[in-house]
């Protein structure tokens, strides 16, 4: 099949996924996560082809790391699934109903999007996970994984679409892409795709965000901040600092710049500075800062840039709306931070700084949707609209209006009837 | 100023006015009002000059009635201020509150979008409506009308611009455009507007959303259908049928198609017919059809066709199911309804249809922002994400995530502690 024939299966079964029902839903998770188990043989041996071609082309040891998907990583996929049967089914729902007039109800009901793209990095968990999460929400979904993992890619999508089929999931909602090309062909199917959500590096991100008219969610710069307040608890700021720049260098919620008030940067920086060579993070400052502790310097390129390394980035700013205005300029939208015992100062912080995610006296790598408590994540959005920070279930829904009438007409309103507008209480009957 | 620069005036001003307290937005809305009161001899001197030329320039009839501001479209814009600071703050609103651990708490919180570029037609009173609307709902606005309504939007933008800096506005939210180059330029200002919404013909809409990398929330195309079902009250049928296609052909909404099932099709259409000629609406229709009234025959275009005019496309079905695949194949995702008296058809027909508006037994005429109860709406959208149907308030926001700790660290988590994701019933402190 091509890439537009296999969109075209996946539209045809969003339109009858959307209207399953809980119970088989929850069946057919029940069932992935069964066949997992069962077939785990099958999955192991698909693994170790992967990791023995990875081996032979000498990945690097994190990348070795994130393809192998041995017996615990498939018990870590079946608990998720597990999880997932437990949470009540988001299709459905009655968001809002309002009587119009007597007789003409109108209801706003939760309903998936549809046919859902997503490009994910080498993790074959990853497909586990997503694919459930577009089941549990009623949508179809395109995944394209890494080369590197297709052999395990392969045996997970054809055991997710065995054991769905068998349960009644209309054929064809699971659709595994293999090449890159496959990508481009996806990218111009804005009929029938709904949204793409790419996962990768900045580059790849922004690359699908510029080639395509189908929505994109997701990020592709990760540049965080932590600002330390006048009003900071100095060990508070070093200890939530060295989290947010150490915890894991590698990924979009570390720290990459640190704004430091004028007025407790003497107090403050030696002891960061301090801390931070225990980690080995090399220090680059402004003017200011090298004035108070050793750090290469800081150009405007630093300010901009997406480290994903043990660099930390310091400047020291008067005020803190110096430091929003920085953060507003620099900054990706993604996760920001102020350490503050002033609640004042918190709030004009929170309220000020445009990004998905602020945080008060607590590490930037809190920003993840396992962490928020969203079961899985698909991945993290820095969009403005539809759904921003760490994104589950619900960013894979949205709504249609219902109404309900007797034989209601327009032309009614406006002489003899008038709308009543008044509230309901009670569910959508259809 | 160009327009970037106009871009970044008003995204600054939207920083500020995202944090601008409830009390001060209202009172800014009700200096609006009470200038445009102040101030209507002002605005229908500009108007005066708009129709001059428009007459001048031989507009057709209809243009020039929504060109025209007089003192009642006046008081009606006043009206629709009042109602506006009537309604709740949208912003700051907790949508959910979690402890993710002890002293840990994350909340959910409404918030603007940023900055929206939004076209709109000839009718002025629109630019009062929409720029309102991105006010209450803590937005900036950059705004193209119609170029025929050149004085009319100046004045308007001018008094709504003077009136709400002197209340402590951020200047700058508001911006007009003029030109037709303008919005060209706008599209390609993705890193300073967040959302366009395209108000005007299919190929306008068409064209912003083919052209531009920001986001766009609208619709091009409204090709709505009215279902027939084999359990139909031939007279309902009729009498919505009617409305549907007759009681305003010009707009988005009016249906285009019928479709009926083939049981009921002998005893419903000479009635639709005797009903529709008394309309001066011309019938099209599938061999079938003309085989029961006279139609002129109809091909696959027409089912493709939004006329925006007195001109009705019929084609006989022979299933509810088939209904469904017509409308999800030739549909644009706007309004359709089915009549029945049959709940299980009724729920089929609305949970397997793909489009934002699913009636049973009303108007598709119903489908809009002021029938919806929505107060004022900034357009109707067919998207798949962030919002569908008619889009008021609530469609200009978003939100973020507030994480409130007490030093808390990634670090300690896996280890010593774990999360506790209790779900919290307090709105967020800060």
């Amino acid at each position: 099949m091509t890439i537009t024939e296999r969109a075209q299966c996946a539209k045809q079964s969003s339109l009858l996924l959307s209207a399953a029902d809980t119970g088989l839903k929850n069946r057919a998770l029940r069932a992935v996560a069964e066949a997992l188990r069962d077939k785990a043989d099958i999955i192991l041996a698909a693994n170790a082809q992967d990791l023995a071609r990875a081996q032979a082309d000498s990945l690097a040891a994190p990348l070795l790391k994130r393809l192998a998907f041995d017996r615990a990583k498939i018990d870590g996929a079946i608990a998720g699934i597990e999880s997932l049967i437990s949470l009540p089914d988001p299709v459905g729902e009655t968001l809002s109903a309002t009587e119009l007039d007597q007789g003409l109800e109108l209801y706003k009901i939760s309903c998936p999007i549809g046919v859902i793209g997503v490009i994910f990095e080498s993790r074959p968990d990853a497909l586990v996970q997503i694919s459930c999460l577009c089941l549990k929400s009623g949508n179809s979904v395109l995944l394209k994984g890494g080369s590197e993992a297709l052999h395990t890619n392969r045996a997970l999508a054809d055991i997710i679409a065995a054991a769905t089929a068998a349960c009644g999931i209309p054929d064809g909602w699971i659709q595994l892409l293999e090449s890159r090309a496959d990508v481009g062909d996806m990218l111009a199917l804005d009929q029938l795709i709904d949204l793409i959500i790419p996962r990768g590096s900045n580059e790849f991100v922004q690359y699908i965000m510029n080639n395509s008219s189908i929505p994109v969610l997701g990020h592709a710069d990760g540049i965080c901040h932590v600002y330390v307040d006048e009003e900071a608890d100095i060990d508070m700021a070093v200890q939530v600092t060295v989290d947010s720049k150490t915890q894991y260098v590698a990924v979009c919620n570390a720290a990459e710049t640190l704004l430091v008030h004028s007025r407790i940067a003497d107090r403050f920086l030696p002891k960061l500075a301090a801390a931070m060579s225990g980690h080995g993070v090399e220090l680059r400052g402004c003017s200011r800062t090298a004035a108070i502790i050793p750090v290469q310097p800081a150009t405007d390129q630093d300010w901009k840039t997406e480290y994903l390394d043990a660099i930390l980035a310091i400047k020291i700013v008067d005020s803190l709306d110096a430091a929003v205005a920085h953060i507003n300029t620099y900054g990706s939208g993604h996760t920001d931070a102020i350490i503050t015992a002033d609640t004042e100062h918190a709030r004009r912080f929170m309220n000020l700084v445009d990004s998905g995610n602020v945080f008060w006296n607590c590490s930037t790598r809190f920003s993840d949707g396992f962490r928020y408590g969203l079961g899985a994540e698909v991945g993290i959005s820095t969009n403005k609209i539809h759904a921003r920070g760490p994104v589950g279930l619900e960013g894979l829904l949205i709504y249609k209006w219902k109404l309900l009438g007797q034989g209601h007409t327009v032309a009614d309103y406006g002489s003899t009837k008038k709308f009543t507008h008044r509230p309901l209480k009670r569910p959508c009957p259809v």
